[in-house]
């Protein structure tokens, strides 16, 4: 049993939402090695050292406080989307530190806490669990750019003053991460928690058609190579024929589409757009990905473009850890009778990573009305409580 | 009877490329009021001036080399598109200043020549003959801004020490303008020039549909409101649409989409895009707005999404003068005879606006390829020096 202190836990939140407030509602601006986001590290070592923990940096910026011995890892991430909310990960680093700081209060188990660094991908995807879990290189990572042309490395630097070792993964027995559902399901099912079966996979690659650049005003449209219509093509046609392959949970996104010369008279000579879906079944994301290269194929076959596909990202689905789910299941039945599901996450998270190299597990909360990445998400607060307990509760299972 | 020197001509518009000349191919770059536009503007003075003329600039940049008395005027513009070629409106200008000084030499009649600025519409559409012809006031066009911000009050006084009054339209008896077609049609039928009958009609529209910007991962696609679902939906609906309203000689683009945030993974809150649509006839112009208004709408209300209509921009469809048409019709029958045919200028001219102002007519010479904006344009020499011919005999008929 751990009792856990639902107003410490609150204020806690609310302080670190301090940290970058957005100015607009309870918006965050927090991106990874932002002057906000280190500060916000500071403060929460500071507070895990308060909480009888040992904090610790590792090379990349992500914290650590850590317990004696063997422990149960729980947490997620502090830094925010460009535009993002005060809870994302932030919550379930809060509730790791709430957890282990009642744990130590009630004489144990050994609870630790963890802020990965970069989740939200300034520079890559879950940058900081990635390179811990080994499945980025601390190497490939120094040399991947955000936006702005600036390299990891480059960032990193900045943090180098707080900077200690890596942490041995075997110093954890498990890892627990809470996190908003960031979509609609349990809101809409009127439930408090929900714990996920597992984190979907995910394909992205970037798809280049070529036309010719002409006048608009001039080129009869029986001669054009007009490559924004490629794109709209072959939009149609893949929302069609993905009909008889996917499921409810299936999804699909073209997030960015950049035209050449992307002027009113001229004829689009180039079309540059991303194609994303996520799936729980890797056999249904290969089955999407022919889907998506055959009709890009018989668009630039039939209207005459170039065509040409990026890298493509893969993150294969991944199941989360049997026992640890049980315990998440027993406790939530314990704490809100009836009013929880299992269910799959469609986001990645730094859970992905981490799972390479122990059990992990995920508990969602539900987001009001499905909104993340924005300056409006939000979470009932009595949510954010039941979600802390619920974890808390399995914390003290295992 | 006018005898031009047709190496003279091809000289000279070899001497102008090199104002620009993009090191590709015969590729120019020179937009209005860049220092190669000024630097060729001051040549062409020059050459004004020896061919027996007196050059003047006007108050925005617009060059005239003004003959004694009533003149004809013959031109078209010296600036470039971003990237372009060597011929599209410098052609005109320098088969002008090749005609004027010709006449010149064989002792008449009167020709003055005219190299508008800022056709190509770094800050407007036809900034410099829209102002000289009244069709847009100094004022408004000062306020323009270019791409980055530049006015266009600011880029004109890069040209200060150069300017003078505007010139007296009442000085000219009619408007001549030679310039490549920027289409297919007369190098598919190997004819050598064309003589315009109109100038179509042009309508340009920014449409912007507001959806919800959402994770691409957690948001099931049926409560999706993604904003280029929205452009993607209404560019198949118009295509179809449109049928049954155009004709072969109709066009439309959508050249810009910008969309937002343009994340791959967010599925798009906003899409602007542009949609333009040009043809001869303002009826069927008008009946294009409602199917573009109505579908938009429909999509918007069937989608959820926010749906707004920027300014629209109109140009009505402009007839050539009768009898400078004849003239040049006449004149292209005794250069190439049966080579050559009446035909729409699917692109604007200065013509657009000096016919306003005085009598104006065109002829086109063939695009290969029907290439223009890009700096793979061009036109056979064969084609140029007909082109000339025929405008020097067009001119004496007169």
């Amino acid at each position: 049993m751990i009792t856990v202190n639902p107003e410490r836990f609150l204020a806690d939140l609310h302080r670190l939402r301090e940290f970058g407030a957005a100015g607009v509602g309870k918006g965050v601006v927090r991106p990874a090695f932002s002057a906000p986001d280190i500060a916000a590290r500071e403060w929460l070592a500071d507070e895990m050292r308060a909480a009888g923990l040992t904090s610790q940096f590792d090379p990349v910026g992500s914290l650590f406080g850590l317990a004696e011995g063997k422990s149960l890892l729980i947490g997620s991430h502090s830094d925010s989307q460009p535009e993002g909310g005060w809870l994302d990960g932030a919550l379930g680093v809060i509730a790791g530190l709430e957890i282990a700081r009642a744990s130590v209060e009630a004489g144990g188990p050994p609870i630790s806490v963890v802020s990965f660094q970069d989740e939200e991908g300034r520079f890559g995807v879950t940058t900081g669990s990635a390179i811990w879990s080994g499945n980025l290189s601390l190497e490939d990572a120094d040399r991947q750019t955000d936006r702005e042309g600036v390299s990891f490395a480059e960032a990193r630097a900045g943090m180098a003053h707080l900077a200690g070792d890596f942490i041995d993964p075997a110093r954890f027995t498990g890892f627990l991460e809470m996190h908003i559902e960031q979509g609609p399901w349990l809101e809409q099912a009127g439930e408090a928690v929900g714990v996920v079966t597992d984190i979907v996979g995910i394909r992205d690659m970037r798809i280049t058609l070529e036309g010719q650049q002409n006048h608009a005003g001039t080129t009869p449209m029986h001669l054009r190579r007009d490559a924004f219509q490629g794109v709209s093509r072959f939009n149609s046609l893949i929302n069609e024929r993905f009909r008889n392959v996917v499921t409810p949970q299936t999804v699909w996104t073209i997030g960015h589409v950049r035209l050449h010369p992307d002027a009113h008279s001229i004829v689009p000579g180039q079309a540059v757009f991303s194609m994303q879906w996520r799936d729980g079944d890797a056999d249904r994301l290969r089955r999407m990905e022919e889907i998506i290269r055959d009709t890009a194929a018989e668009v630039a076959q039939d209207m005459g473009l170039g065509l040409s596909f990026g890298d493509m990202l893969g993150l294969e689905p991944v199941p989360m850890d049997g026992s640890l789910r049980a315990a998440l299941c027993d406790s939530a039945e314990a704490v809100v009778p009836g009013g929880w599901r299992q269910m799959q996450s469609g986001a990645l998270h730094d859970a992905t990573n981490v799972s390479r190299l122990m059990p992990a597990a995920m508990l969602f909360v539900p987001s009001i009305d499905g909104i993340s990445h924005a300056f409006a998400e939000d979470t009932a607060e009595a949510d954010l409580v039941a979600g802390l307990e619920v974890l808390a509760g399995a914390a003290a299972r295992l």
